[in-house]
């Protein structure tokens, strides 16, 4: 027997998490009962407060304390406009600058064969069945610039395609503050395609 | 108003932790709450059994269940000789090898001139106290191979000498399976100065 068993027990499972290995778990249990009063008792705290507190909003699958969420339930919000997105830190993302008015939907995943991710196992259903009946003019896919969410948007367009709904998708092309020396051959070649007439 | 107060608080938090930056602890959250059942429940509990279980052992320093700790309880283990490490995770690391039968000593950090660590905030009084009344015959000094663990080394050495104690320090050299070409300079000479006869 070594250390204590509970030790090894929080570690292993800590190192399920992620960004998280076996070292590193290791090291934060450590670090966690070397500062119990000022880590340990709190994050328990706040867990135990998250855990409570936190729903899934059935509307769009945001993270909040009410269900409908902040954003689904606030009248500000033009009800015309809604971001599919692929995951909850997607929402977070876009709230970050405070420019988009609209509402949001989780995929909650990007169609992939190499993980077996099949469209039975997104929200394109539920996606479709909120569209149906709404008043919503126009479907923005905020979906990443991978292989995987460029085929989740050609899916996502054709199955939407009944319901004569505008689908836009975010702009491809040079960051912010990048340097031309620094971008992938894909990238200058969406910005050049993309090129605009300076006003 | 962004995402649920509740959800950045732990986010935070959880960020202080060791090898978690703001970034990864915000994936975290997200895949905790994604993952009640799986993750987040037994996380916490475990977290619960952990801070009501794990006691600091009052003579080495060690976590452990009980207090005394397993290591300091166990007569099968010599009471000669006792390594001074410089956490708890040293005693783990110690004894993932199963090698060593002596028991331990904790001193809780290196002297560092930089982080102000004097010699008043580590266990050297408490060391000196418990050697004083023992039976010990040899101290290990098995600290880091730096800088302030070498200063550490020579404090200790000095401040144990009253009590004429046999010191030892864990030999430097080629670690096992490292590679010479890939070796820096100093283990090199370390390797050299400490060469062997061949049998």
């Amino acid at each position: 027997m070594r250390k204590s068993n509970y030790i090894d027990q929080l570690a292993n499972i800590l190192s399920k998490l992620p960004s998280i290995g076996p070292r590193s778990a290791r090291r934060i249990v450590l670090h966690l009962l070397q500062e119990r009063e000022g880590l340990f008792t709190p994050i328990m705290g706040l867990m135990e407060t998250v855990n409570n507190n936190i729903q899934t909003c059935r509307k769009c699958g945001n993270f909040d304390v009410s269900d409908p969420c902040h954003i689904c339930s606030d009248p500000k919000r033009e009800e015309e406009t809604i971001c599919v997105v692929e995951s909850v830190a997607d929402i977070w993302a876009m709230e970050r600058g405070h420019f988009f008015k609209g509402r949001y939907f989780v995929l909650g995943g990007l169609l992939s064969a190499i993980e077996g991710t099949t469209p039975e196992k997104l929200g394109f259903q539920k996606l479709y069945d909120q569209l149906k009946d709404s008043s919503v003019k126009e479907v923005i896919l905020g979906l990443s610039a991978t292989v995987e969410g460029q085929t989740t948007c050609h899916y996502l367009i054709d199955f939407i395609k009944p319901l004569n709904v505008r689908a836009t998708v975010l702009a491809q092309g040079m960051p912010i503050g990048g340097e031309l020396d620094y971008m992938d051959d894909g990238t200058i070649m969406a910005a050049l395609r993309a090129r605009k007439e300076l006003a």
